[in-house]
């Protein structure tokens, strides 16, 4: 591209680094903040900043938090026996947003993925051995999701996880609330059927 | 969105405020920059700031640029006497990547749109006139988007412009190089018949 102005040009470049912007949403999007108040700018550049310089990860969990212990694993209404192993932070936030979770998470920071160059030490695997060892913990929720990489690490914590003698759970999957039968895949529809519940429990409190 | 902290929430909220990003995208993009070295998010806050508060416009064309006359205005190849009239800076980049205009540009900074509040006032005509009234410009090029807002523009420019005896041309319509007759649509085909050219023009020089 040729650029009338080397300042757009550097923009351009390093809103393009991001991931799924191209050159030219990069251009759209420098163009837009040129339009709006200076202000806009200053603040998102701020924002930018402040959240990578002074974020840090949860030390139990290992969930993005502004403090050492996170909101999660510092509050006291939380069961600390039970662990959620999720993939990453946007995890946490999907089931915390149910509301219907009491337990604590276990952020892994990714899958495991030969093919990415990502095995078991990179991930937070060693600090989940370490906090089942100090027996607090009685039940582990798997939540990964069902790509190859999530089975892949699903199936490897749970032979490391398995002599504990806890509890293991993974969550329901089945039909979405609200969709139609005809319409889901087969093994969505055939899960669905093998892990039905009692309809009592199916009914709002 | 439940988020475990308030610096990601406050970065989703900034990032967010981008046309064309939402909620998700952003919080993708804040988690990426995190993963990211801290200098990759230093660089991005850096020129973001220095697009906004050290970018001007151009005096004579209003397109973005980091001096007070840009560099195509500046230029003494470019032939002040042809002024080819854009809605946005995009625009002039898009001309210049084809290295076939030698004439300088008049950026308006927007379309005449009654539906969103945007009269002639707000667009750089009055600079256009002053520019028209000097009498060194010979050639007024048109080369607006043929879209409801460019074709009304282009109207009241015109009736503006037509009594200064200049010459009046507008950027050629047709097939674009490559794509098929039998998948254009009739207007677009309908004004490339039309308005066809001598064979001999179009072979490379």
């Amino acid at each position: 591209m040729n650029f009338s102005s080397r300042k757009i040009e550097q923009a351009v470049e390093e809103i393009s680094r991001l991931p799924g912007i191209g050159k030219k949403t990069a251009l759209r999007l420098a163009l837009h903040l040129l339009r709006r108040p200076s202000a806009q700018t200053e603040a998102l550049s701020a924002a930018l900043l402040d959240l990578r310089n002074n974020t840090t990860f949860c030390k139990q969990c290992h969930t993005i938090s502004d403090t050492e212990i996170c909101g999660i694993c510092a509050s006291p209404k939380r069961d600390q026996s039970i662990v959620c192993i999720v993939e990453d932070v946007r995890d946490v936030m999907a089931i915390e947003n149910t509301g219907g979770y009491q337990g604590v998470y276990h952020v892994l920071g990714g899958l495991i993925s030969p093919m990415d160059g990502i095995g078991p030490s990179d991930l937070t695997i060693d600090s989940l051995m370490e906090k089942l060892n100090e027996g607090i913990i009685q039940e582990v929720v798997f939540a990964l999701n069902t790509t190859m990489e999530g089975d892949t690490t699903n199936f490897y914590l749970y032979r490391k996880v398995k002599d504990f003698g806890l509890q293991l759970t993974t969550i329901a999957r089945g039909i979405a609330v609200g969709d139609e039968l005809e319409f889901a895949d087969e093994v969505t529809l055939g899960r669905s059927i093998q892990h039905r519940i009692p309809y009592e429990q199916s009914l709002p409190k």
